[in-house]
């Protein structure tokens, strides 16, 4: 059944993907409106969602599965921004002309048919949809089963608007909350062009390990912040604070914080002490625990973890090499900070540390598609392959080679 | 062992990734050098491994798998040829500055880990070695059987090169040519950042079927020649008898020719002479046979074949349309030519057809990063993700972003 469902999906991705881009922006007006119009339905098919979730559903869980006016409101201003975002497709990424006079351009095209697995979260329904169909691919969403009811009523007022603006409805299809059509959509080869696992650990780690389709690994994140001996304590505390503190549920929230030994006297006890009053747990090696008596005692799967929540592992090193070292271990490749005035250690900090976004004297949480200035984002990719880092637009496009001859042959 | 191996070249490649260019091309001067020097050892070698082959071998694999001093003085010009290459690493892909003062760069770095697995062509250990080391990458080599001797060989002056210059020779390392050892390879997620398969359409099937790693899928051609009726016949045929004749063992050879129902009388028996002449097999829709009464009949299974030999599938269309349509169905998104006078049609074709190449006036032989002006190619990628068409030293490489702030917090 999911196989028939890319197929046609499938069938129907180039009528979007060679259609102007007027076209398109117009789909996604129409959308936005559906959703408007349809708002009721929407509403009411989250409520039986949240009726019929079970009362052991964790309470974070409860909240993002919950749709109200004022949700629905930023799901249609969302699909506006997308609108509006400057065009992708189409774009001369490079152009050159060959000695044999052959004329060569590289074009960006999209992707083609993308799958999208998540969790119970209804606002990505609408979010990965409408980023999809701007870079002209169709998107097959397989959400998780408590939205079950929400997610068919989202994607009944997108096929609306696809087919108010003319487009077929294939292209947005919202796929059975089950495990046999998760299975199916990673053993879709050949027609879905690449999967975007959305969510936790498990489930990314799952599709990973399963998947035949390509895949783009997306989120965990153990970030650290490295207080250079050279750093500005102040600075260094603030960001410690904000980068664990701010949102500490998301992947770029701030997990280990590194002490350079010489600023560990003076940095810890004011730093722990503010970490401390923002409700944060910490959990320290044992020289850390010399400056803050009150804090746990880390142990090595500390280094390791994502806590994604109020607890901080904190290690003293000794220098700038071992920073690199710990971060070279422990670290996920996503988004690693250090706070220092001296610029040499920051550029060689900057350069040998492997990750998708290096930070010199800023928070870690700033690796987000919004933030970085794309407008929107599909995710942060902690792989190599296509796109690392927050994925916008462009990071749904391919690109194709265009070839002006006058009759060349080899 | 093969996981053991991978660790290490995951160990050994940033010390690579981080070096300047020069320390990289010196590497690569001293891998040349080597490879002079080692020379009668590298053909003693191959010569065993002629002697133990199969005397069932198929005569084109033996000729790929021969070496003689001219083969190793045009490796060796190959390796100083990469070297004197741009240098991709640290290029500054774009760079912006955001409303809160966050400067934002993103810098080209390796991929990381390469594996490349390939069935007996020795060529390929130092061509891939190189581009790979060119880029900062480590690489993991999986070579066919039959050519064990001769890679060994090639990986010990591969090795004692980067010695010479300083590097551990982890950074280049042979696997054992076992089934368990691309088992392995295969396996080995978070030690290897992509596999490279090149070969054989079996080869290639195989590796995507069974990676864990992620892949990049290279190589099926069914490539086509549209000759439309707006076209030049002269230049079509030329065209024709290039893309299939001049070297039909490769991907970027013409497998089938679309000619419209308007020129079809006027191209075809002149056209038909000169491949039969050029000692091509025809295998002919119904209409083709008309005007080729000599053509075998073609069925659906040809207009799906790579032949990779001087077998040519023919079929006359009823316009642009109908030739799209048929790519659509039977292309393998490689690369697909028109020939025309007529522009529009011409741009319609470039525009909707959904291929890594599309041409105007061109044969498709070209194809291939030689002749794009890469300098040098590790493959031709025929999926969406991450590159497309010839492959190159940049598309050996991601990219990370470096955010320089003055402790801006979120």
């Amino acid at each position: 059944m999911v196989r028939e469902m890319a197929r046609r999906a499938k069938a129907a991705q180039p009528g979007l993907g060679t259609a102007p881009a007027e076209r398109r922006n117009e789909a996604l007006e129409r959308i936005a409106l559906a959703l408007e119009e349809r708002s009721a339905a929407i509403l009411a098919a989250n409520a039986a969602d949240m009726a019929a979730a079970s009362p052991n559903l964790p309470g974070p869980m409860v909240a993002r599965l919950r749709l109200d006016e004022r949700n629905l409101a930023a799901f249609v201003a969302g699909v506006r921004a997308v609108a509006a975002l400057p065009e992708v497709l189409g774009e001369e990424l490079a152009a050159w002309e060959r000695p044999n006079g052959l004329q060569i351009s590289r074009v960006r095209v999209p992707l083609g048919v993308i799958g999208i697995i998540y969790e119970a979260r209804p606002g990505v329904t609408v979010d990965a949809a409408v980023l999809c169909l701007k870079a002209g691919n169709a998107v097959l969403l397989k959400g998780g089963r408590e939205a079950a009811r929400s997610n068919t009523a989202l994607g009944e007022a997108i096929a609306a608007g696809l087919e108010a603006a003319g487009f077929p409805a294939d292209l947005v299809q919202v796929l059975p909350p089950t495990r046999e059509a998760t299975a199916e959509l990673m053993t879709a080869t050949g027609l879905v062009d690449v999967l975007i696992p959305r969510g936790g650990a498990g489930l990314i780690r799952a599709v990973l390990e399963q998947s035949r389709v390509p895949v783009i690994e997306t989120g965990t994140g153990v970030c650290h912040l490295y207080v250079h001996a050279a750093a500005d304590l102040a600075m260094a505390r603030a960001i410690a604070v904000n980068a664990k503190c701010s949102n500490p549920a998301v992947c770029n929230a701030l997990e280990t914080l590194l002490v350079d030994r010489a600023v560990a006297a003076a940095f810890l006890p004011a730093a722990g002490a503010a970490l401390r009053q923002a409700g944060v747990v910490v959990r320290g090696c044992e020289e850390t625990r010399k400056h803050l008596p009150w804090a746990e005692a880390a142990t090595e799967a500390d280094w390791r973890t994502e806590y994604n929540d109020l607890i901080l592992a904190v290690r003293v090193v000794d220098g700038l090499q071992e920073a690199l070292a710990h971060i070279g271990t422990y670290g996920t490749r996503h988004s690693e900070s250090i706070i220092t005035a001296d610029e040499e250690a920051a550029a060689r900090f900057l350069h040998q540390v492997d990750a998708a976004a290096v930070y010199h004297n800023a928070s870690t949480r700033f690796t987000d598609g919004g933030e970085f200035g794309f407008g929107a984002e599909i995710g942060i990719s902690t792989q190599k392959l296509h796109a690392r880092g927050p994925m916008g637009l462009a990071e749904l496009t391919s690109y194709k080679y265009i070839i002006l001859g006058a009759g060349q042959i080899r």
